[in-house]
């Protein structure tokens, strides 16, 4: 749905060109009509650029009234001149918008180690804030595009108090880092009203269920962040506590961040095609999830999947270097409905099913562990020459 | 050296086309003119081929008198059948050359999850163990080869009480694991005589500081495995203890270890450049360690490196994420002789010769964490089109 991010009640956006890319939207301003309450998650790498740092701080007070978010330079690896840009950001913001620069959450995306061109973007920002509309929500999610191919828009509707209220979010992905431009960014609104730690509680197990569920190349932005921001303008009381109302609530924050994260490893960076590596039968979710993700960033399973290759010995194998202690005499390997592997050997399988079930849109490459109860999923993309080509051109 | 591993006195081996692979070598032996000192390392995966499973067997008497290696098919992932075949390689070949089965190490690399074509073996190994020369070894390192383009092979010589000893040695690579060919092994032998639990050491640490210190893509084969053999012609005294000679030797055998790990990187699959990762000023050995390999397997640091792009940012963003508590406010980071990161944020420093150091044959990637006194590297290559051709084409 196309300017979902504006879509609840009580919110304004706008996306500009501010000539930090050559000719092309960069610049995306979220304006919520007063103070709400915010929750946001963000990179778990040491190396913070400095709107994380700045943020971070912002979002103690579990309330925020905007966010000003720019694609084409991370600011990241800027050292103390990096973090006054990234406060002055918040600043312009505040002054822009009539609020304190601590009620203004700050997201940057693109290369790494530049400084911004602040003074491009004391023009730019208040010029953004003049064109904030109720029908911005379209402009701001391409420009935080960097090198995505769409933008990823996502609109959920739940019922709180008897009343329907609406949850919006836009994300940009891509790979998961790539200093040229790249970085995860999502945000969401909802015109429901949530009481600040129970909303950062549910981003927090959303974006453990959709955005850490998902990967491109492994690697992590230093920029990673995904903020909601919830206004209350939808007219029912505000959820101050466990209940339905909060179910839902979370129901449709978890909906929304897969959708987003799904949009996000469709379009990653060269990708042809899509798997979920479903690992079943371990002993513990933590043993699941790392086998999983073992297979998940395997370069030999991405490109056997990029060349439509049901080779599954390669699963078995990074299986087996997953760290986690199993039996690997006891490892079934399924592709879509076919069974390939069972009891760690060769079954005698039909190899134009397999290839079938390998050359799909979304594949889904399934190990039983036969260990234990628990199930996870990852969901990840090809190894491509398009990824090749994207991280290997030069920077300029 | 071309045929360097029987340049030692006291071996003989063979290379011959078995039909396992269409029209090309695949079938090496190696044979100790009487059974010696023996000692060997294995791949850590928990997926074993049959053929590790019997070697691991053979090898608990540290001692050895042939070895029988197949290209073309890794035997891996063959259930019961299959370590019944590896069994049959070995007595195949101790019938052959005339010893116990229980002396004869067996090693395969190739597609995971076929069975090996025992018929076409029954033929070939008498034949092979006919042909058994001196002169045999630029033969054998050819037969073991799979995505490798060219033989690897080092001779090294050394000094044991008086007398000069020689360590040859041979191996292949490529991929760590590509199912449809791939695999690390390595062979060496040696005319110094050596006691198999100083063998065996000594080869553990080599191993460690050579095959253990590169990566093409971070996954680890079902059939890896390192073989050392020493004969004792030489003719001065077997080295039974710690001292000068023992020293001499292991100095030898990391040497010759380190110079074959380079050439299978330098020989990776689909390799245009090779990068040291350097990291120093570590808190310990294993967080140098973890940092540099977290750096040599980044795919956004691997296609920079393909694309001779001194694009640091990527550099920075994998030590961040390595898992390492580190601050990285105080990381320096040098490409060559140029240095681009200083305290976490970038330096002024020339383009150009960032591009020159970045683009060399063998690039060198020092991180200082300024954090302690340890040091360790990591080898890696570029990610480039080759490799996802290599591993994006169909098996067949």
């Amino acid at each position: 749905m196309k300017g979902a991010i504006t879509a609840a009640a009580g919110f304004r956006a706008a996306g500009v060109a501010a000539g930090i890319k050559q000719d092309a939207p960069d610049l995306a301003v979220l304006v919520a009509d007063s103070a709400c309450s915010a929750a946001a998650v963000f990179t778990t790498n040491c190396a913070q650029a400095a709107p994380v740092l700045v943020s971070r701080e912002h979002i103690a007070s579990g309330r925020a009234r905007a966010v000003i978010v720019n694609s084409g330079c991370a600011n990241a690896a800027t050292g103390a001149g990096g973090l006054e840009d990234a406060r002055e950001m918040a600043a312009l913001t505040a002054q822009a918008v009539g609020c304190q620069a601590a009620e203004v959450l700050v997201a940057s995306t693109g290369v790494i180690g530049v400084r911004l061109p602040m003074e491009k973007l004391r023009a730019a920002i208040p010029r953004a804030a003049a064109g904030l509309a109720r029908e911005g929500g379209a402009d701001a999610a391409r420009a935080i595009m960097t090198t995505d191919t769409r933008p990823k828009e996502v609109l959920v509707e739940f019922v709180v108090a008897g009343r329907t209220a609406r949850l919006g979010g836009m994300a940009k992905g891509a790979g998961m880092i790539a200093p040229h431009m790249a970085t995860m960014l999502a945000f969401l609104t909802t015109d429901a009203g949530v009481a600040p730690s129970l909303l950062q509680s549910a981003l927090a197990r959303a974006a453990e269920l959709s955005f850490n569920r998902i990967t491109v190349d492994g690697d992590t932005s230093t920029n990673d962040t995904a903020i909601v921001l919830a206004s209350g303008a939808c007219g029912a009381p505000s959820i101050e506590r466990p209940g339905p109302d909060l179910d839902a609530f979370r129901a449709a924050l978890n909906d929304a961040c897969q959708r987003l994260a799904l949009m996000l490893i469709r379009d990653g960076e060269g990708t042809t095609r899509v798997a979920e590596v479903r690992v079943e039968g371990a002993l513990s979710h933590g043993d699941a999830e790392r086998v999983a993700r073992t297979v998940a960033e395997s370069p030999l399973v991405k490109t056997a999947l990029f060349g439509g290759d049901a080779n599954w010995g390669r699963i078995l194998g990074a299986v087996g270097r997953a760290g986690v202690k199993l039996d690997i005499e006891r490892v079934d390997i399924f592709l879509g409905d076919v069974w390939v592997c069972e009891a760690g050997a060769a079954r005698e399988y039909d190899e134009s099913l397999a290839t079938d079930a390998f050359t799909r849109d979304t594949v889904l490459i399934r190990v039983r562990l036969n260990a234990g109860a628990e199930a996870e999923s990852i969901w990840t993309c090809d190894l491509s020459h398009g990824y090749v080509d994207i991280n290997g051109s030069y920077r300029s």
